[in-house]
């Protein structure tokens, strides 16, 4: 982990350390299942439920991953077979908070986005 | 690209939008050169000099797709040589002010996302 000097300009370490959290939100499934978790704790196979088209190796991985970073709590009830809780930590529900107004930003944004490609691609063919 | 249906449950697909916007601002420096350019307008080389690493070929790649999304303008001055020039548009610079609470969030939790990972790894050595 690379120590940002307390005096030096801050943009550029904010910038790379806020590109690695958004290639980590950015692989297939961690946003989608922050947003279901949002909603209220999930066991494992209602959350599975609720994310379309997840494999259990994949949720189980980006689950993982999320508990890891004390984004995700697990909590498992002795009964038999053990029941286990997913639900998100005070840290995850503010990351979903700062999330929500990207979310916003790029629906919002999503027509004009596509209208600035055609315009482009229609104006300068693909060279390389 | 997906349509939405206007009543349909929107949490997943505004979710897999978003991943689809933060998994291309995750690349090695959007969001680096986002936060450049939101200092003011920059010409090729005084943003290729602000922005530590970066190459001539990656600086272009990176300025020609936030041009084509419509997040970055840039304008040619016709003198010997020319000058290109590099601004954000209104909608990149909105999209920097949404992105700035996710800067801080980051910043704000890179503590604590260490000890979360130090504390899993301690107390569940890797399995698979």
């Amino acid at each position: 982990m690379t120590t940002i000097p307390a005096d030096a300009d801050t943009a550029l370490p904010r910038a790379v350390l806020l590109r690695e959290v958004l290639a980590r939100l950015g692989d297939k499934w961690t946003v989608i299942v922050i947003c279901r978790l949002n909603a209220g704790p999930r066991r494992f196979n209602e959350l599975k439920r609720s994310v379309e088209g997840i494999t259990q190796r994949m949720l189980s991985a980006t689950v993982r991953r999320l508990e890891r970073d004390g984004l995700v709590s697990r909590t498992v009830t002795p009964t038999v077979p053990p029941q286990v809780e997913y639900a998100l930590t005070d840290a995850g529900r503010s990351l979903h908070s700062v999330l929500y107004p990207l979310a916003e930003w790029t629906d919002g944004h999503l027509g004009y986005i596509e209208t600035s490609r055609a315009a482009y691609d229609a104006a300068s063919p693909p060279s390389d």
